[in-house]
């Protein structure tokens, strides 16, 4: 499969049952915790319908999911736009399709007005890393060179 | 001045000048470009009264500024709290603002009924990672000596 074969969609409300099925595999893959797929297929369907979030979709099976939100942004008059999800089902993995859904989510990002566009990821998925720096990505400050920057997070 | 004489309370639309002020001074000090005071007040303002931002300010000058965003959540019913901004003017730290306007800022969120709550920093911030880490909150996945958590963005 070359990489121009894959085909991205933008996902509608009908698409709920499949992409709480992609979200809930790639939790379970992970082992972070994860609702039930009804359950999952029922809050992406009201996020949908409020647009609350932006979803892209890769291939048939659907194999890819991309899941990014918008929000107004504060330094500028833009939006800042969160890729918050990112998955391709593990025996499709390796032939560009995480490539051509982080593609489309950048262009959708720009077509929407946003400026910038940041993700968290964990710096064992070196995969990932490779992906999101070859696409022009940074997770230094001040320049190739500069300090790495940090996620965290707490439960409340 | 002890931790508990901090005031920390919530600002409202009529706060805008200061709280544009506080962010201008944070990127400035940063090396991080701001719009001028004036325009990045217009922008908090109109995101004020947008509900997009909730501020917390710390002291009389203001001196500290927490800026956080929330969101509808997608792994449950509840929302996700993202700590944007946090700011000290310079004479005043270290004694305790950041820690006042942090724990204002969890509290906030749990009221709101936020599961989590995230942040980025440096990771040659060590004051903020210190301060982070004394509340809880974790830069590792899967226990204090997991891998660690990145943050990565990009301009469009």
């Amino acid at each position: 499969m070359e990489k121009r074969e894959i085909q991205v969609r933008r996902a509608g409300a009908e698409d709920a049952a499949d992409i709480a099925r992609l979200l809930h595999d790639f939790n379970t893959e992970f082992s972070e915790p994860t609702p039930p797929v009804e359950e999952l297929a029922e809050t992406v369907r009201s996020l949908l319908e409020e647009g609350e979030i932006v979803v892209l979709l890769a291939g048939e099976g659907p194999d890819g999911i991309a899941l990014l939100r918008f929000r107004p942004a504060i330094w500028s008059a833009g939006l800042e736009a969160h890729l918050q999800e990112l998955y391709v089902v593990p025996p499709l993995r390796g032939r560009g399709i995480g490539w051509a859904l982080l593609e489309e989510a950048v262009e959708l990002s720009r077509e929407r007005g946003a400026d910038g566009i940041d993700l968290n990821t964990g710096e064992t998925d070196t995969a990932a890393c490779a992906l999101y720096e070859s696409m022009g990505f940074t997770n230094r400050e001040g320049g190739p060179d500069g300090p790495a920057m940090l996620f965290y997070e707490r439960e409340i």
